[in-house]
Protein backbone atom coordinates (compact mmCIF):
# COMPACT_ATOMS: atom_id res chain seq x y z
CA UNK A 1 0.00 0.00 0.00
CA UNK A 2 1.49 3.17 -0.76
CA UNK A 3 0.91 6.76 1.01
CA UNK A 4 -0.41 8.04 -1.79
CA UNK A 5 -3.78 6.19 -1.26
CA UNK A 6 -4.84 7.64 2.00
CA UNK A 7 -7.81 9.60 1.58
CA UNK A 8 -7.08 13.33 2.43
CA UNK A 9 -8.96 15.28 5.27
CA UNK A 10 -10.45 18.19 3.38
CA UNK A 11 -12.09 15.58 0.87
CA UNK A 12 -13.77 14.14 4.02
CA UNK A 13 -17.07 15.70 5.19
CA UNK A 14 -19.18 14.80 8.20
CA UNK A 15 -21.77 12.64 7.62
CA UNK A 16 -20.49 10.96 4.68
CA UNK A 17 -21.61 6.97 4.13
CA UNK A 18 -18.84 5.01 3.70
CA UNK A 19 -19.14 2.00 1.09
CA UNK A 20 -20.61 -0.88 2.82
CA UNK A 21 -19.57 -3.99 2.31
CA UNK A 22 -21.41 -7.08 2.89
CA UNK A 23 -18.56 -10.00 4.47
CA UNK A 24 -18.84 -13.67 4.23
CA UNK A 25 -18.25 -15.58 7.33
CA UNK A 26 -17.92 -19.77 6.48
CA UNK A 27 -17.09 -22.13 9.21
CA UNK A 28 -13.65 -22.20 7.73
CA UNK A 29 -13.00 -18.75 7.94
CA UNK A 30 -13.48 -19.67 11.61
CA UNK A 31 -11.39 -22.67 11.62
CA UNK A 32 -8.64 -20.16 9.62
CA UNK A 33 -9.27 -17.83 12.21
CA UNK A 34 -8.88 -20.05 15.27
CA UNK A 35 -5.40 -20.82 13.84
CA UNK A 36 -4.29 -18.08 13.04
CA UNK A 37 -5.85 -15.87 16.29
CA UNK A 38 -4.62 -18.47 18.81
CA UNK A 39 -8.26 -18.96 20.14
CA UNK A 40 -9.46 -22.46 20.23
CA UNK A 41 -12.46 -22.10 22.01
CA UNK A 42 -14.91 -25.14 20.53
CA UNK A 43 -17.95 -22.74 20.01
CA UNK A 44 -16.34 -21.29 17.18
CA UNK A 45 -16.37 -24.60 15.07
CA UNK A 46 -18.44 -27.83 16.75
CA UNK A 47 -21.98 -27.50 16.92
CA UNK A 48 -22.68 -29.98 19.45
CA UNK A 49 -21.23 -28.07 22.18
CA UNK A 50 -21.91 -24.43 20.96
CA UNK A 51 -25.36 -25.63 21.28
CA UNK A 52 -24.95 -27.68 24.98
CA UNK A 53 -23.95 -24.26 26.18
CA UNK A 54 -27.26 -22.44 24.65
CA UNK A 55 -26.13 -20.98 21.28
CA UNK A 56 -27.95 -21.40 18.27
CA UNK A 57 -25.22 -22.61 16.40
CA UNK A 58 -21.20 -22.15 16.01
CA UNK A 59 -20.75 -18.64 16.71
CA UNK A 60 -18.20 -16.47 14.71
CA UNK A 61 -15.02 -14.88 17.19
CA UNK A 62 -15.86 -11.63 18.56
CA UNK A 63 -12.53 -10.67 17.61
CA UNK A 64 -13.20 -11.44 14.16
CA UNK A 65 -16.42 -9.62 13.55
CA UNK A 66 -14.73 -6.53 14.60
CA UNK A 67 -11.44 -7.17 12.88
CA UNK A 68 -13.66 -7.69 9.66
CA UNK A 69 -15.74 -4.71 10.19
CA UNK A 70 -12.66 -2.63 10.24
CA UNK A 71 -11.81 -3.32 6.93
CA UNK A 72 -14.73 -0.91 6.05
CA UNK A 73 -12.55 1.81 7.63
CA UNK A 74 -9.18 0.31 6.04
CA UNK A 75 -10.16 0.34 3.03
CA UNK A 76 -12.19 4.09 2.73
CA UNK A 77 -9.08 5.33 4.53
CA UNK A 78 -6.59 3.68 1.91
CA UNK A 79 -4.59 2.26 4.91
CA UNK A 80 -5.54 -0.13 7.75
CA UNK A 81 -2.72 1.96 9.59
CA UNK A 82 -4.74 4.68 9.31
CA UNK A 83 -6.82 3.46 12.07
CA UNK A 84 -5.56 4.99 15.31
CA UNK A 85 -8.21 4.20 17.72
CA UNK A 86 -10.78 1.50 18.15
CA UNK A 87 -13.33 0.59 20.30
CA UNK A 88 -16.95 -1.85 20.42
CA UNK A 89 -19.65 -3.06 21.85
CA UNK A 90 -20.11 -7.22 21.56
CA UNK A 91 -24.28 -7.34 21.30
CA UNK A 92 -25.08 -10.65 19.55
CA UNK A 93 -23.38 -13.18 18.17
CA UNK A 94 -22.95 -14.11 14.83
CA UNK A 95 -24.33 -17.69 13.97
CA UNK A 96 -22.33 -19.70 11.12
CA UNK A 97 -24.14 -22.86 9.81
CA UNK A 98 -22.87 -25.12 8.22
CA UNK A 99 -24.35 -25.02 4.94
CA UNK A 100 -23.49 -21.75 3.35
CA UNK A 101 -22.02 -19.60 6.53
CA UNK A 102 -23.29 -16.45 7.24
CA UNK A 103 -22.22 -13.01 6.27
CA UNK A 104 -21.96 -9.69 8.18
CA UNK A 105 -23.15 -6.52 6.49
CA UNK A 106 -20.97 -3.49 8.00
CA UNK A 107 -21.72 0.29 6.90
CA UNK A 108 -20.23 3.59 8.37
CA UNK A 109 -20.71 7.45 8.72
CA UNK A 110 -17.92 9.98 9.74
CA UNK A 111 -20.01 11.41 12.42
CA UNK A 112 -17.04 13.73 13.70
CA UNK A 113 -14.19 15.92 12.27
CA UNK A 114 -10.89 17.26 14.04
CA UNK A 115 -9.85 19.37 11.93
CA UNK A 116 -6.57 20.85 14.05
CA UNK A 117 -5.31 16.57 13.98
CA UNK A 118 -7.21 16.10 10.64
CA UNK A 119 -9.42 13.08 12.07
CA UNK A 120 -12.01 11.72 11.43
CA UNK A 121 -14.35 9.62 13.66
CA UNK A 122 -16.04 7.04 11.91
CA UNK A 123 -19.15 4.81 13.75
CA UNK A 124 -19.72 1.84 12.07
CA UNK A 125 -23.55 0.03 11.86
CA UNK A 126 -22.71 -4.37 11.83
CA UNK A 127 -25.63 -6.75 11.28
CA UNK A 128 -25.50 -9.95 10.58
CA UNK A 129 -29.04 -10.77 9.30
CA UNK A 130 -31.46 -8.91 11.78
CA UNK A 131 -29.47 -8.74 14.59
CA UNK A 132 -27.25 -5.67 15.64
CA UNK A 133 -23.87 -7.00 16.49
CA UNK A 134 -21.80 -4.87 17.49
CA UNK A 135 -22.49 -1.71 19.16
CA UNK A 136 -20.83 1.73 19.54
CA UNK A 137 -18.94 0.72 16.95
CA UNK A 138 -16.21 3.37 16.66
CA UNK A 139 -13.42 3.70 14.88
CA UNK A 140 -10.62 7.39 15.11
CA UNK A 141 -9.12 8.10 11.58
CA UNK A 142 -5.78 9.29 10.60
CA UNK A 143 -6.43 11.12 7.69
CA UNK A 144 -4.13 12.81 5.55
CA UNK B 1 -15.48 -23.76 27.59
CA UNK B 2 -18.34 -24.84 30.56
CA UNK B 3 -19.76 -22.20 32.35
CA UNK B 4 -18.93 -23.41 35.20
CA UNK B 5 -15.32 -21.75 34.49
CA UNK B 6 -16.85 -18.34 34.65
CA UNK B 7 -15.39 -16.01 37.33
CA UNK B 8 -17.21 -14.84 39.95
CA UNK B 9 -17.65 -11.52 40.84
CA UNK B 10 -17.51 -11.83 44.43
CA UNK B 11 -13.95 -13.39 43.95
CA UNK B 12 -12.54 -10.30 41.84
CA UNK B 13 -11.30 -7.21 43.98
CA UNK B 14 -9.86 -3.63 42.33
CA UNK B 15 -6.55 -3.26 41.76
CA UNK B 16 -6.14 -7.60 41.10
CA UNK B 17 -3.86 -8.38 38.28
CA UNK B 18 -5.09 -10.76 36.05
CA UNK B 19 -1.81 -13.36 35.23
CA UNK B 20 0.59 -11.64 32.33
CA UNK B 21 1.51 -13.40 28.77
CA UNK B 22 3.64 -13.21 26.09
CA UNK B 23 2.82 -13.84 23.61
CA UNK B 24 4.79 -15.19 20.63
CA UNK B 25 4.59 -13.43 16.81
CA UNK B 26 5.93 -15.22 13.94
CA UNK B 27 6.12 -13.94 10.03
CA UNK B 28 4.15 -17.22 9.51
CA UNK B 29 1.66 -16.15 12.39
CA UNK B 30 0.70 -13.15 10.29
CA UNK B 31 0.63 -15.08 6.77
CA UNK B 32 -1.97 -17.10 9.06
CA UNK B 33 -3.64 -14.31 10.44
CA UNK B 34 -3.79 -12.38 6.52
CA UNK B 35 -5.52 -15.25 5.05
CA UNK B 36 -8.29 -15.56 8.38
CA UNK B 37 -8.74 -12.12 8.45
CA UNK B 38 -8.59 -10.93 5.03
CA UNK B 39 -6.19 -8.32 5.73
CA UNK B 40 -3.77 -8.69 2.26
CA UNK B 41 -1.45 -5.35 2.98
CA UNK B 42 1.62 -6.87 1.92
CA UNK B 43 3.24 -4.63 5.05
CA UNK B 44 2.12 -7.44 7.14
CA UNK B 45 4.34 -9.84 4.90
CA UNK B 46 6.59 -8.52 2.36
CA UNK B 47 9.78 -6.63 3.96
CA UNK B 48 10.90 -4.69 1.17
CA UNK B 49 7.87 -2.87 0.82
CA UNK B 50 7.47 -2.33 4.60
CA UNK B 51 10.82 -0.59 4.70
CA UNK B 52 9.80 1.19 1.57
CA UNK B 53 7.14 3.05 3.38
CA UNK B 54 9.86 3.68 6.59
CA UNK B 55 8.49 0.42 8.92
CA UNK B 56 11.44 -0.70 10.57
CA UNK B 57 10.51 -4.62 9.52
CA UNK B 58 7.29 -6.17 8.46
CA UNK B 59 4.26 -5.32 10.96
CA UNK B 60 2.19 -7.25 13.00
CA UNK B 61 -1.45 -6.50 12.05
CA UNK B 62 -3.28 -4.07 14.53
CA UNK B 63 -6.52 -6.51 15.26
CA UNK B 64 -3.60 -8.93 15.67
CA UNK B 65 -2.29 -7.58 18.46
CA UNK B 66 -5.54 -6.46 19.82
CA UNK B 67 -7.04 -9.48 19.77
CA UNK B 68 -4.10 -11.76 20.88
CA UNK B 69 -3.89 -8.99 24.13
CA UNK B 70 -7.84 -10.10 24.83
CA UNK B 71 -6.94 -13.89 25.50
CA UNK B 72 -5.36 -12.25 29.13
CA UNK B 73 -8.82 -11.25 29.55
CA UNK B 74 -10.66 -14.04 28.00
CA UNK B 75 -8.31 -17.09 30.19
CA UNK B 76 -8.90 -14.92 32.83
CA UNK B 77 -12.34 -14.73 33.34
CA UNK B 78 -12.97 -18.11 31.84
CA UNK B 79 -15.14 -16.82 28.59
CA UNK B 80 -14.14 -14.62 26.43
CA UNK B 81 -17.92 -14.30 25.31
CA UNK B 82 -17.70 -12.37 28.39
CA UNK B 83 -15.73 -9.75 27.09
CA UNK B 84 -18.59 -6.99 26.13
CA UNK B 85 -16.95 -4.23 25.51
CA UNK B 86 -13.46 -3.92 24.04
CA UNK B 87 -11.62 -0.48 22.74
CA UNK B 88 -7.73 0.40 22.56
CA UNK B 89 -5.67 3.03 20.52
CA UNK B 90 -3.09 1.61 18.13
CA UNK B 91 0.39 3.49 19.53
CA UNK B 92 2.77 1.63 17.92
CA UNK B 93 3.79 -0.91 15.71
CA UNK B 94 5.02 -4.75 16.33
CA UNK B 95 7.76 -5.32 13.81
CA UNK B 96 8.21 -8.57 12.80
CA UNK B 97 11.83 -9.57 12.29
CA UNK B 98 12.38 -12.76 9.75
CA UNK B 99 14.36 -15.12 12.29
CA UNK B 100 12.87 -15.70 15.39
CA UNK B 101 9.99 -13.15 15.35
CA UNK B 102 8.86 -10.90 18.49
CA UNK B 103 6.66 -10.85 21.34
CA UNK B 104 4.07 -9.26 22.73
CA UNK B 105 4.27 -8.56 26.57
CA UNK B 106 0.45 -8.71 27.99
CA UNK B 107 -0.60 -7.47 31.83
CA UNK B 108 -3.49 -6.26 32.91
CA UNK B 109 -5.20 -4.88 36.23
CA UNK B 110 -8.58 -4.62 37.48
CA UNK B 111 -9.47 -0.94 37.62
CA UNK B 112 -13.27 -0.42 38.68
CA UNK B 113 -16.12 -2.81 39.31
CA UNK B 114 -19.93 -2.69 39.03
CA UNK B 115 -21.39 -4.77 41.66
CA UNK B 116 -25.05 -3.90 40.13
CA UNK B 117 -23.77 -5.80 37.27
CA UNK B 118 -21.36 -7.69 38.19
CA UNK B 119 -18.85 -6.70 35.75
CA UNK B 120 -15.29 -5.59 35.99
CA UNK B 121 -13.23 -3.06 33.78
CA UNK B 122 -10.02 -4.30 33.35
CA UNK B 123 -7.29 -2.19 31.42
CA UNK B 124 -4.23 -3.78 29.49
CA UNK B 125 -0.98 -3.31 29.35
CA UNK B 126 0.79 -4.37 25.86
CA UNK B 127 4.33 -4.06 25.40
CA UNK B 128 6.76 -5.28 22.70
CA UNK B 129 10.05 -5.20 23.75
CA UNK B 130 9.92 -1.53 25.12
CA UNK B 131 7.45 0.02 22.76
CA UNK B 132 3.96 0.38 24.46
CA UNK B 133 1.97 -1.04 21.21
CA UNK B 134 -1.63 -0.57 22.65
CA UNK B 135 -2.38 2.35 24.45
CA UNK B 136 -6.03 3.17 26.47
CA UNK B 137 -6.71 -0.73 26.13
CA UNK B 138 -9.82 -1.25 28.14
CA UNK B 139 -12.53 -4.14 28.44
CA UNK B 140 -15.35 -4.69 30.21
CA UNK B 141 -16.69 -8.23 31.32
CA UNK B 142 -19.57 -10.01 32.40
CA UNK B 143 -18.28 -12.38 35.50
CA UNK B 144 -20.92 -14.42 36.84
Amino acid sequence: MSEQSVRQFSDVSEGEALPSQTIPVTRATLIHYAGASGDRNVIHWDEATARSVGLPDVIAHGMWTMGAASRVIAEWAGDAGRIIDYGTRFTRPVPVPHDGGSSIDVSGTVTTLDAEQRRATVELSVTSGDAKVLGRCRAVVQLD
